[in-house]
C-alpha cells in the first residue's frame, strides 16, 4: 500500500463525516430518549465476547456472520458482536436476573464478516429495544408500537415517508414442520427454501413429506398480502390448533395496529421467517417508502436465556442507525458560529462561556484566522465585548 | 462451557448495566455537546480497518495492542481500532482534506489485546478531540483548556475533585537524542528506559553516549515537580536552541493555565513521554484526586497525516468514558415513572403521549403487573385520566 491507497477502507466499512455523523448522533439520542420514556433501560453490552457465549442459543445462527480472533490473554476464541440481541438476552437472564418484566435498550457498533444483503454495510450501528419475561401478544404489540413511535420520531425531522409493517409468525411453519416429523437437516432445508422464497428448491424436499403437510407448506408460501389473507390462512390451517393460535395472535396485533395507527400499511407474510433462525413467534419488519430494505426488524425469541440458566419469554426489535439516518435529516443547528479573538481578557472568557451556554458555537481564531463556518465575531466596544457580523 | 460459566466475559471486558450505562451516556452527551460548542465537529470513524491503514504512521505503536483477524471478503488483515486518534488523523488528512484548521471530536468503543495498565479495562469507550492544521502553543493551549472544561462539566454532576495537570514535552528528549547520533534501536532503548523511569536500564545505554549528552539525559529524569522546575531546565539545557524552544512552549502553557485556571495543580515532568511514540511536542495528562491513573491523555503529534499524503500539525486528547464516569455521578432522573393500564381508549393514548413528552417514563402494565419502578398510575375519573399514587 502507498499513501495513495493506504486510506482505503474495507468493502462495506464506512466512516461518517461531520454532516452524516451529526444526523446519526441526533437520531441516536432521540430514539434512546424515546425508548427511555417507555420504560426501556439503557445497557452497554461488551464489544467482544468469547464465541462460546456470543454464539450459543439464539446466537448460533450468527456463527458465519461473526469476525473471530484468538484472545491473547486466555488463548480462547473471541468474536466481535454481530448482533446485540443475544447480548441483551444474556444481560437479562444472567447479569440482571430480575423477577417479572425487564425492558432494555441499547445502541452500538456491530460487525459482520460479510454483508447481509447486496446494499448492506458490514458495520451497522444497531439500536434496539427488548422486553423479557412477558408472553402473549401484549408484549409483541408493545414493541411493534414502540417501533412505530420511533419511526415517527425520526420522520419528524424530514418529510413523512409512508410506513409499511410486514408481519409474519414463525410458529405456523414450526407447527407444520413438527407434524412432518422429518430430520433436523431436512427441516433446515425447508426453512432455507422458504426463506429464499424458492419453490424449485422447496419441491424436492417436500416430495419426501406426507402429502397433506407438503401441500400446506406450499400453500404457506402463497399466504402473503393484505390482512384479509388471514381468513384464507384460517381455511387452510383451521384444523391445526397450534397454527390457529398463531393466526389469532397475528390477527390481534393487526387489529390493534389498524385501530391505533390507521396510516400504517400492513402486509402479512406467513412464510416470512426473518433473517435469523432464533425467532419463535410473531416476527415483523418495517419499511419506509423509497427505501428498498427493511429499516427495522424484530420478533419473538422465547427461551433463549435458557443457555444462561434462565429461560425467559422475549421479544424486541433492532434497526441500523446508519440506514435509518439516510431517511431522516439532521436537525438544523440554528444557533450560529462565532469567531473569538485570542486575548487574555477575563471579561472575554466570561462572555465566551455565556455564549456557549446559550447554544452558540464559539471558535478561537487560532493564528488570527476565522473558522470559515463563523458568521459573527466578538469585538471590544466601550470596554464590552459585542457580537458583530464577519 | 456450561450454563454456569457460559456468561463469563473475557478478563478486562465488561458490560454496563442500567445505572452505570446511564451515567456513561449522560457524560457522553454532555462532553460531546461541549466539544461542539467549541467548534469541534463530530465524526464516526469505522470500528475496523485494514491494519495497513490502522497501523501506519502514528498507529505503528499500536501494533501489539490491536486485535487482528482475516477479512473474509478481501483476505487481508483487519484490526479493531485500539485508538481512534490515528483514525481522526486519516479523516482530516484524506477524507476531509480541508485547508486551514480542522477541529474534530469522536466517541466510541475501542479494543486492546492486553490491558494498558494493571487496573485498565481492555475496551475503553474513547472520547476525544483533535485539532489539525495549527502549529504553535495556541492550539496546545486550546486543547488543554477544552479538556479542563470537559472535566469541569463532568464534575458538575458530582463533588468537585481537585484536578492535577501533568505536562511534558517530547521535543526536549528528541533534541538531546538527535545530538547523540545513536542508532534507532539504541534510541528506542533510551525511550523505553525513560518511559519506565528506570535508571538501572538507562545506565548501560547512556554509557555508550557522549558524556555531555548522557549527563543531560540523566538529569532530564530528575526534571519533574512544580512549574519552578522550568528554571532548572533552562540552566541545564540553555545552550540547546531546540530544547529551549520546547521549554518556552511549556512555560507559555503553564503561565496561561495558572492565570485562567488557578484551581488546577500543575506538575511538570520533562522526561514524561506518554504511552505512544507518536507524540512530537507538548504532552499532557489529567488526574482527578483519588483516581490513581490519568483520566485523560493527549499531546502534539505533528505530520502523521503524511502517510495519507498530507502532513499536518496536530494536537488533541482522549479520555475513557467508563473510567471518567466512575468519577461523575449520573444526573438523577427527577421525572417519575408512571404505570399505565392496557386499554384501547384513545384518550388514554393521548394522555400517555403527553406525559412522555413532559419527561415522565410511562410503562404499560403488561399482564396487569405494575413495573416496580413506577410510583404512580393512571386511573379514569369522570371520563378523564388522572395520575394517582400507587
Amino acid at each position: 500500500m502507498t499513501s495513495d491507497t493506504r486510506w482505503l477502507l474495507p468493502d462495506g466499512i464506512d466512516e461518517l463525516l461531520p454532516e452524516r455523523a451529526a444526523a446519526v448522533e441526533t437520531l441516536r439520542r432521540t430514539l434512546l430518549d424515546h425508548c427511555a420514556s417507555w420504560g426501556y433501560r439503557y445497557v452497554i453490552p461488551p464489544l467482544v465476547e468469547f464465541t462460546d457465549s456470543l454464539l450459543v442459543g439464539l446466537g448460533a445462527d450468527l456463527e458465519t456472520l461473526t469476525c473471530k480472533f484468538a484472545d491473547r490473554m486466555s488463548g480462547k476464541t473471541m468474536g466481535v458482536r454481530a448482533d446485540m440481541t443475544p447480548q441483551a438476552a444474556r444481560i437479562d437472564a444472567h447479569s440482571l436476573g430480575e423477577p417479572g418484566i425487564t425492558r432494555l435498550c441499547y445502541a452500538g457498533s456491530t460487525l459482520h464478516s460479510v454483508p447481509q444483503s447486496v446494499m448492506a454495510g458490514r458495520s451497522p450501528i444497531q439500536l434496539g429495544a427488548e422486553i423479557y419475561g412477558c408472553e402473549g401478544p401484549e408484549a409483541d404489540l408493545e414493541v411493534v408500537e414502540l417501533l412505530l413511535a420511533l419511526l415517527d420520531q425520526c420522520q419528524l425531522q424530514s418529510h413523512h415517508l409512508p410506513i409499511t409493517l410486514d408481519i409474519g409468525h414463525v410458529g405456523i411453519f414450526e407447527a407444520l414442520l413438527a407434524d412432518a416429523e422429518i430430520s433436523e437437516e431436512a427441516g433446515a432445508q425447508v426453512f432455507d427454501a422458504l426463506q429464499r422464497k424458492s419453490t424449485p428448491d422447496l419441491a424436492p424436499v417436500l416430495a419426501t413429506l406426507p402429502k397433506d403437510i407438503a401441500r400446506k407448506l406450499t400453500e404457506l408460501t402463497e399466504l402473503h398480502g393484505a390482512p384479509d389473507i388471514l381468513s384464507r390462512a384460517r381455511t387452510l390451517l383451521g384444523s391445526h390448533p397450534v397454527a390457529c393460535r398463531a393466526i389469532d395472535d397475528v390477527a390481534a396485533i393487526v387489529s390493534a395496529i389498524e385501530h391505533r395507527h390507521p396510516d400504517v400499511a400492513i402486509y402479512i407474510d406467513l412464510a416470512e421467517l426473518r433473517g435469523f433462525r432464533y425467532h419463535t413467534g410473531l416476527v415483523f419488519a418495517a419499511y419506509l417508502e423509497g427505501i428498498g430494505s427493511a429499516v427495522a426488524k424484530g420478533g419473538r425469541y422465547d427461551n433463549v436465556g435458557s443457555v444462561f440458566g434462565r429461560a425467559r419469554p422475549a421479544t424486541g426489535f433492532a434497526c441500523d442507525l446508519k440506514a435509518l439516518s439516510s431517511a431522516a435529516v439532521a436537525r438544523q443547528e440554528h444557533a450560529g458560529w462565532v469567531s473569538v479573538p485570542i486575548t487574555d481578557d477575563p471579561s472575554l472568557q466570561a462572555k465566551v462561556a455565556t455564549l456557549r451556554h446559550q447554544g452558540l458555537t464559539v471558535v478561537r481564531a487560532l493564528q488570527g484566522q476565522h473558522d470559515p463556518r463563523c458568521t459573527q465575531t466578538l469585538v471590544l466596544v466601550d470596554d464590552n465585548w459585542h457580537l458583530q457580523p464577519l
